[in-house]
């Protein structure tokens, strides 16, 4: 991997931006390395996944280098490859965790936004910068408005400026803010408690959220009620029933 | 009724869970006594639901000693009882308010959720545990996703772990937080503003709410314009619009 | 016009209600003044249009005097206009900001939700007073439900009781809440921040984020990763990113 690395530690796979000098702006090559690896370590035997960046800020979104040379088609193969990451983000079994310091802005700050969960620095900010520019955050506006109310969105996809990390976290962009040097701290402290109990039930859960929402209630319940029933009998679940009812501590099979 | 307990006290039915020893558990026997109370208090004339739990929790969700021994069939059946029991909270007529004390966990929160509001004692909490043990909270999680913001329902759902009340309030899963000596005063508050106005109006207009929301935009408005359309056709909002016109007090026919 | 006043202002519209007699009520000829003015507005060269109402309050909502004599293919008539109105404004090229002073109900609520953005005086409050009347807020509930929480829009149908501004800060309602003093620097200062860059990139953004929300994510990202693509050719695009490539400022084609 030449922009990205990854790390294997304990249970979690860290992946970290390393383009620095770029602000670790997504180019193709650098969306190829990170979709490249969302899947490795979706297939990994870990339990969690931070994503995070290296240099002064977390991502500054898509490479305006590498955009402005490519037609339409080139435009949509990159669009379509950034929007894979996303999904596949929000596809894996683990749990994902944001960890962000500095910026985060358009295609940064939609990484922040498919992430399962995210941890932010005091003096983060968050941005979708396109619409006070000439390109659109189109894209990045997807899973932010799925993470807070409409007027916010429409604040910061309109005016394009900078929000803080406790405004983040009033608008529900982010689950945590804690002083800068207490980030890697509270990114492990909230992956440790999310990651617990059986794996296999906790991918099967994560993926059935996403697939159940913004959708008409009734769809959903179409949804959790046939996986949650399937669901009870696997084991994980069956150790966790007979745990409780034998006042003992589960253990887990998976 | 075995587990529960329904008392007409005027215009209100009070549905009161009633197996404190066994925290309020939703045994097939608790949910079925649950869903008949809500039907028959939809048929009746009253205005208004209340449900409430005695004993130290508001209720603890399903019960493992039910699930544990039934196949995926007997799940399933489960959970379609339990997923009837919580459309039927939001179709009957009555405006119905949860009265959460102590703790609501699982299908015990999605019976919070799934009530059109909600008044919580000061020190109740709300978690949705299955996703740090072995069953993850699939079906409770449909209704909470409609309350709160994605990352904190996936807070909710992967950590397990218990918010407090106030916690509840910020996020939108209730309505007021009180004092706990103060809690059935501010149901009854609540309720009784709830309730003004004319009772078929206010029905329609609930149930068309809850059809028309998690759609886009131009369906809901498809199924409002429509519905509101035939509503002003009825004696409440003629009654309504002839009181404001010759400002006096309306008289409700309904 | 008889309802409303329209002045262009550089290049912003201001679209102001000026029925003060009748609280800015929304009989079925302001609708239509509304409409025509939003449309107007629309096909002009501006970037940005201001709602506002002179007067003791923004609007109270439609006019029972205009709607007591109707039938219901009467009041279809008139929904189906109201809603026309909704629409336009979410679909007017422009970014458009209400300016909400006293008492916005009903309708008049609806018209502040339907708004890209609000900024609303201190002293301002927001209803839906239909739930506790005989005509239930059935249609204003669309937007409104799009803007704030589920248990919240429950309270305001349900108990129809007035929010104060702060409050619909905290749900989202609003963007800003100033002085009432400060009004109209605040809306001017918002629309300033929002009306930045290219236009033709500003209007398709709009446009795009109205279509891709409360839809599936799967769905919202086919809409957007074609839109966008496309909109990377159009001449704002290619003078942004050139202009930020050569580190100049941009100038806009549109």
């Amino acid at each position: 991997m030449e922009h990205i690395t990854v790390k294997e530690d304990g249970d979690t796979v860290r992946i970290t931006m390393n383009r620095a000098a770029r602000r670790n702006s997504l180019s193709y090559e650098h969306l190829s390395e990170l979709l490249s690896a969302f899947e490795d370590a979706g297939d990994s035997s870990a339990s969690g996944i931070v994503l995070a960046g290296e240099g002064p800020v977390f991502s500054a979104g898509h490479d305006f280098g590498d955009v402005a040379s490519r037609d339409l088609m080139g435009v949509r193969d990159l669009l379509q490859l950034c929007t894979a990451l996303m999904k596949t983000i929000e596809s894996v079994p683990q749990v994902v965790v944001a960890r962000v310091h500095g910026l985060a802005t358009a295609a940064g700050c939609q990484l922040v936004a498919s992430c399962d969960l995210a941890v932010a620095a005091e003096s983060a900010g968050f941005a979708l910068p396109g619409g006070k520019g000439g390109w659109f955050c189109h894209t990045p506006a997807v899973p932010v408005a799925r993470n807070i109310g409409r007027k916010r969105l429409m604040e910061m996809v309109l005016t394009g400026d900078v929000i803080d990390a406790p405004t983040a976290l009033e608008w529900g962009l982010v689950n945590r803010v804690v002083p800068d040097e207490e980030l890697d701290a509270a990114v492990d402290d909230l992956l440790a408690k999310a990651t617990r109990g059986s794996r296999a039930s906790k991918a099967i859960g994560k993926q059935t959220v996403y697939a159940q929402l913004d959708r008409p209630e009734a769809d959903a319940y179409a949804i959790a009620v046939e996986v949650m029933a399937a669901a009870s009998q696997l084991p994980g679940a069956r150790e966790g029933m007979a745990a409780f009812l034998e006042k003992r501590k589960p253990e887990w099979p998976d």
